[in-house]
């Protein structure tokens, strides 16, 4: 039950974009050049560290849609996404995207535990500064759409096929666009 | 020293923009529309829940920045804007925007940590919906933007006729434009 009076049949965050289109547009427009815009990281991995940030803040709407996509990227690999959120290190992605990884964790806990070592571990595996800048960016972005989307307590319904649906909309087309009627 | 090749002589989150102009620009309307957009609430009581958020997330630069603009908007009090930060429930200001920190202050710590009853109590107070929304999302937003700034360590200068001018700025034209042409 939201705590206010968002419109229903909505999942997630499309209720509160829905109920204030104002502040959706700059959020959907920071989300798209971010995770769908030009840049030296993959969708996927990008999809990654969203999905990762989310499942450290316990946001399930966020990290189902953002693992959805993420998996769209990678071959439908939602093995690979689970094992991101549950144990990234041993997971089987580049020591770069582990490294970026570190770093969105570290963000998660807040701004000040980032650590000039885990910087410097990421530039190591080849990370660039652009990547840095966007691992801290799409880390902290994420710690303000899972408390918009918690905080209002959206409802988030729990079919699978409505988030796989949602996850290759996004795959595919980003995020300034509604996704919603893929799904309606 | 920042994490990454900052461009100098700009503080805090101003660095950051200046780093990355396409997330700067839906970052810079977010708080625009949300800070100093048409609202209900004023833009002392918007600038206080931003403040008091920073606070809490011990973001040096938005505290002070956003502080200054607060003061600027509820005729140069800073005393008023200490008293909100430091135990904003024995400050002299209105129960509704006390039962609005006290959610803003829950979204800081995690989204599921906004309850019914704080937002009944609100309701109470007399806020509306969109004035709830509104402080769930400035609560949210500022856990990006202070992850933003500290993430990235920034430099932030400590010079309080700095923030001082840049929260006059702020106060009176907002987010859109960029505000350091009055501190260089």
């Amino acid at each position: 039950m939201p705590h206010i009076d968002l419109p229903e049949g909505l999942p997630g965050i499309t209720s509160g974009f829905a109920f204030r289109p104002e502040t959706a547009k700059p959020m959907r427009e920071l989300a798209h050049v971010l995770l769908h815009g030009p840049s030296t990281l993959t969708g996927g991995e990008r999809e990654l560290i969203a999905t990762y940030v989310s499942s450290e803040n316990d946001c399930y709407f966020c990290q189902s849609s953002h693992g959805a996509a993420a998996a769209a990227h990678l071959g439908k690999d939602a093995a690979l996404v689970d094992q991101v959120k549950r144990d990234f290190l041993q997971s089987p992605i580049s020591g770069k995207l582990k490294a970026l990884l570190v770093i969105a964790g570290q963000v998660q806990q807040g701004g000040k535990h980032v650590t000039a070592e885990s910087v410097e571990k990421a530039r190591k595996e080849g990370a660039t500064d652009v990547e840095i800048h966007d691992t801290v960016l799409i880390a902290a972005a994420f710690c303000m759409y899972n408390r918009y989307v918690d905080g209002l307590a959206t409802r988030q319904p729990q079919d699978p096929a409505m988030y796989s649906s949602m996850g290759e909309h996004l795959a595919a087309h980003g995020y300034i666009t509604p996704s919603m009627e893929v799904v309606s």
